[in-house]
């Protein structure tokens, strides 16, 4: 079982490295400010969710590296495919945000698991580590939702997209 | 934006026909008895889903072909990958769950976007349809978290593989 916990590990570290590249791109293709900041704000924590992994590898004295992540790969090549069929604007930021919402919930499935095991296996500090990084990523599929759907001040970039 | 939206119908008409395909090698592969039904279960649910998915295009008269999902073909693929790499029983389960949990979010992720976009438009059938389905996909995935993490009555997978 250890085994497969330290796959669920890699895994996550090579979406993580995937996601590091892509998000830069991500956000020079928004237009709208918010969804940007939002984007480089995420590029910072998927920075120190990837230093948590390190820091767990060091901890149990494993290599991180490895694993290639074929689904975070699919994400970021579908991501990449919808923005060159989209002009900048209102359009491009719903089409960003889409796969965006679809990355951060890849990320929330696969912390989630990878923390059961953490728990099911006793590393305690390992499940601590990856309960906030799981938090954040929920945090920023929230973030993300908001920009799409507005609120009380801002009509959204969904509806902006959709006129 | 009607474009947008119909592709992320596309895309999401490709990820439920790739998992009809995939689910029942995962059913075949699962060694609790609760685990082969839940994916069972999920097949029905899943080839409704995608029925819906094709109501929604005659409504609008248009096809659904033609998107390929990369992302749900990286997710089936990475699912292969350890299922391959581990001998029938509790930890094949556990990592049956894992990526069956992933599949789950991809999903919960591209039904939220499309209903969104769904009621950005005024397409208010469709958002109806699509709300079946989300709900269906998030009780789809509490399920098998359920199946991982045990209750009162059982140990859950993860904990019998950590033994």
């Amino acid at each position: 079982m250890n085994n497969w916990y330290f796959d669920q590990l890699r895994d996550l570290y090579s979406a993580e490295t995937q996601l590091i590249v892509a998000l830069p791109d991500m956000a020079a293709n928004a237009t709208d400010q918010e969804l940007r900041e939002a984007f480089n704000h995420h590029l910072d924590e998927t920075r120190t969710q990837r230093a948590r992994l390190m820091e767990i590898f060091e901890t149990h004295g494993i290599n991180g590296e490895g694993e290639d992540c074929d689904a975070m790969r699919g994400l970021v090549k579908e991501a990449n495919k919808h923005v060159t069929n989209t002009a900048p604007g209102s359009v491009r930021d719903a089409v960003l945000i889409a796969s965006a919402n679809r990355v951060e919930h890849y990320e929330i499935a696969a912390y989630g698991v990878a923390r059961a095991f953490a728990q099911c296996l006793g590393h305690d500090e390992d499940a601590r580590l990856l309960t906030k990084s799981l938090e954040e990523e929920a945090n920023a599929d929230d973030t993300l939702t908001k920009i799409a759907s507005g609120g009380i001040f801002s009509t959204g970039v969904n509806e902006a997209a959709a006129h």
